[in-house]
């Protein structure tokens, strides 16, 4: 078993109940990944469902958890002849900290009756840079886990010289040897650093709601993430994630609310 | 009172439990329009929120509900400094029909810090074209409550000629003088026919999953609505609406899952 898959492992207790241990190997800067969390919440959710794959979920984020014991608690809604649904809430100490509804689905791989390509062309993983390793002592233990090789100017706000749009792509894989599947996807759709970073802004910027898609199951070598924002008003602004994976396939789209960061 | 408005008003009855009527005037072919529907829990949503707009809504389209009575029935899950969150259920008969994850803020309205452009450039409205009345007995009724006049390719499909891809733009208003407003937006988020339309699939296409996030209150005037998908596979689709004001503003954006009509 990965590191990952460990760290994501959800226990059956009964049928609406599951014990997690939220993992310390991902964190960033002092909360868990918001991805990770995720990941987490739909091992519950597929392993309650008649169906293989979390197709849509909708997170609302309330409160970080910290990490340790956990529980998944899952309401189902409805079970319908392709899809089923639930209301999924990650809760610690008897208080919820994400609630999410999710939609589960069996993916069978059909090819695309239509499909649009990349948003954008990226250069070879080869020619596409790491950002250096966090100080020590920041809390950036996600670091560690994973490998996220970026597009050179959707980094340039790391050396001064941000594009003044937001905008971030990379190549993503987990360091460990594991293929994508939809709980890496789950992660994957909230791993760059924010895009607001490219236009200029900087500070911790908490994601209020996530909403993602799995389009499709990725095949096996390293994920494409395309990330942009569209508007930056009111203290708030949206992250879209497109992740393409190595055959050249859409397999999931994300997007977040956000608050900007104060720093 | 307009229509809408009266069409949408949610009666308080207690802190967590609204009377609403689900109104005959909204219906597209036998169903209730799902932005119509997300209006009336949103009227909900907001009265019973300290914050004075719904910033972002998930919904779950579980079943269709009835015209007629119905309940809005809302779970407190936080209320924070910035934003509330709750969850939101659409009840008929003592069952779910939609459920919805609601976070309300309240928008000041200070101008972009970022904004993108429009996705492509629309012809002036006068160039646009609505889609001819449905026929008697179609049970269309929304069509009657609205205005839409179409970028001429996107509804080429209507004549046979298809532009071969996911897509639909419109100008948008309410037949009667109503100003947009964020219940109006939540309608406009959902009243494009199918983007599959013009890539050549046909059928009614059950939305399953609709996040929009309101971004800014819009201006008075003619609302733009640019809609798109990026992949038709496995009996799914995604469709994005962005919505502008008249005042070239971004005021909301939405994805939805759906899935493929049999038609």
């Amino acid at each position: 078993m990965t590191k990952f898959d460990e760290a994501t492992q959800a226990v059956r207790v009964d049928v609406t109940t599951y014990d997690v241990c939220l993992d310390p190997g991902y964190v960033v800067g002092g909360p868990l990944n918001g991805g990770y969390l995720m990941a987490v919440m739909l091992r519950a959710a597929v392993d309650a469902s008649p169906y293989e794959h979390p197709v849509s979920t909708s997170a609302q984020f309330l409160r970080a958890p910290a990490t340790g014991p956990a529980q998944v608690r899952l309401e189902p809604l409805k079970t319908g002849r392709t899809a089923a649904m639930a209301r999924v809430t990650l809760v610690q100490d008897g208080a919820a900290y994400i609630e999410a509804l999710v939609t589960t689905a069996t993916l069978t791989g059909e090819p695309p009756g239509w499909t649009a390509g990349p948003p954008v062309a990226m250069p070879p993983p080869e020619e596409c840079l790491p950002l250096p390793e966090p100080k020590p002592g920041s809390n950036m233990t996600l670091n560690a886990r994973m490998d996220l090789r970026f597009d050179p100017p959707t980094v340039g706000w790391f050396t001064g010289t941000p594009t003044g749009r937001p905008e971030s792509r990379a190549y993503f894989r987990l360091s460990e040897p594991q293929d994508p599947d939809p709980y890496v996807l789950a992660m994957a759709v909230d791993v760059l650093p924010p895009v607001v970073f490219s236009a200029g802004y900087r500070g911790w910027a908490p994601t209020v709601e996530l909403t993602w898609h799995l389009r499709a199951l990725p095949a096996p070598g390293w994920l494409t993430l395309f990330g942009q924002g569209r508007l930056v008003r009111d203290g708030w602004f949206d992250e879209e994630v497109e992740v393409w994976d190595a055959a050249g396939n859409l397999v999931a789209q994300a997007r977040q609310l956000a608050r900007l960061g104060r720093g």
